[in-house]
């Protein structure tokens, strides 16, 4: 294992110190905990706190995330492991002004039950909460860690979502039923060149030859469907797009957000050009996104690969929310 | 090689068109050149353009900080090749509202002799053009592809401040003397874990052991000073931050900007802790820098390793200028 750090143990800890001490601007940390919080408390008074979180390695997800516009909190916990409801139900209180907080939760079945039980903490202190579960990756079902299907980079556009309506005054139970109505709408999937090294573990979650991909995996190295030799970016694409246009059917007369999200360790080179291909192939549809996003949001430590979100934006305002200004370091 | 491309014979053609289509909101480009100029052309009247590029495989330089407040144009090699002096040229002429163009170069002689020569072809068009060559690599001197210091991510900085001064109305001639400026007191320095590998090449530019690093390598594979076993972070760090202070002499009654940057394989979690140790080193020398940047600004393809540049902010305006909002794809 190559990594720059110190020691394996204390790689969150560092990392986040780090990051709020980089850019104290937009971020702050509850001490002795992982969550993370925005600096600019003004920003909150009167809107619902927005939420998320889950294990560390998916950097900039989801403290870079954290600002006006965007999520209020976002708690990390060991790497590839829930945070507890503790270091949650203190982000829940930290971001709280009186109109309660909303939850966004990738679907691992650790993540899931110490969201709500941090929730059930929250609610005997009289906070209203609500809480969205995000489960946008379609390569499988029932995975390692998950009942039904993961929650994977999709859920940066959750948080985009819900981020703009919430600083436009939108109330809790607004955000439930805007979540819900835009959960079904957000679809990925995943190509992998390689696993990620846990630092704790020292070695790759999975092995792939020199010559060989797989799709479908998670963002932490859980199987995906297929194995085969490396194809072109072409190729790569005609099989994600085709996946989703399965599940979601693709069809020009409907307006796209598509986010091209790099796992940790694939060159803006590739992403680009993946992008260009799925560009190419998307106006064979007929289909030209009205939203594009590229680079690293959702990563898995030091994966290569790539995944795909295609957003469904059955609502325009959905258009104006991604589009609304945030103040984060990522977005 | 394992990489998601198609012919790598295009891999360039297909990275800027992937770019451009992506982010039409920022950028366009010019029809079979490597050159992307600002699509926002409002923001270029009666301003100083601001034109950059070099060979690609750095990206998001330079295409990435094109866009108001920043970079007029960019323009693209091949990869680690410098662009022709016809397509500088191409956008020289595309971004020049009357008021002149400010290049600014990477020092590797390929680039300060095409861009040289596109200012002579502007200059007989009768186009005012100045430029600067960054040299901000303090690693070694009259390396592989240059004569005297190399120029890396520090450039990034240049280009930030240029940008905003150009923005709010700065002439030729006052960009030039700010160039002149900020260049000495902007210093870079990289480790590197592994080296890039160039699509048409097949192969990492040089071999480390799976427990080596090496000092002091530049942007397109040129050797360093030193290999060694892998250090911790905190002893990387503490290499970096002393070898810019023999240039730099660090002191804790000036002002510093630091870039803390991915070269491309580099996971966020090992760039933040590195960070947090930086800041640990800084902070006992009674430093706390005034700005911070942290991620894949200046890469080389799918090398793993990290650049560390400090700018000493010799001038209480640049902070403003570092500060001052751009819109763009990757600042």
């Amino acid at each position: 294992m190559k990594k720059i750090i110190n020691d394996p143990a204390n790689v969150v800890d560092e990392m986040l110190d780090g990051l709020v001490r980089g850019y104290p601007q937009y971020v702050e940390r509850i001490p002795n905990t992982g969550a993370i919080i925005r600096s600019n408390k003004a920003s909150m008074q009167g809107k619902v706190g927005i939420v998320s979180g889950g294990g560390s390695g998916h950097e900039p997800a989801h403290p870079g995330y954290v600002g006006k516009g965007m999520l209020s909190g976002a708690v990390a916990g060991q790497v590839f492991t829930s945070p507890t409801p503790d270091q949650i139900y203190a982000a829940i209180k930290a971001v709280n002004t009186g109109s309660g907080v909303f939850l966004v939760v990738k679907n691992y079945s650790g993540d899931v039950m110490n969201f709500d039980m941090a929730k059930d903490m929250a609610e005997l202190d009289d906070i209203p909460v609500k809480s969205i579960v995000v489960d946008d990756d379609i390569a499988v079902k029932d995975s390692l860690y998950t009942q039904g299907r993961r929650g994977v980079a999709g859920t940066v556009f959750m948080h985009k979502i819900l981020g703009a309506a919430a600083d436009q005054g939108a109330t809790l139970d607004e955000l439930d039923a805007l979540a819900q109505k835009v959960l079904p709408n957000i679809k990925t999937i995943a190509v992998a060149l390689s696993a990620a090294t846990v630092p704790e573990v020292g070695k790759p979650g999975f092995e792939l030859a020199d010559d060989e991909i797989e799709y479908g995996v998670g963002i932490h190295s859980e199987p995906g469907y297929r194995r085969e030799k490396l194809q072109p970016s072409k190729a790569l694409v005609a099989e994600l797009v085709g996946k989703i246009d399965d599940e979601q059917h693709l069809t020009a007369d409907k307006q796209y957000a598509v986010l091209v999200n790099g796992m940790g360790a694939t060159p803006l080179m590739e992403q680009y050009i993946f992008t260009h291909d799925l560009l190419n192939n998307l106006g064979d549809r007929g289909i030209k996104p009205a939203f594009t996003k590229i680079g690293n949001y959702m990563t898995s430590i030091d994966m290569a690969g790539i995944s795909l979100t295609i957003f469904e934006l059955a609502d325009p305002q959905w258009l104006d929310y991604l589009n609304y200004p945030v103040e984060t370091i990522a977005w």
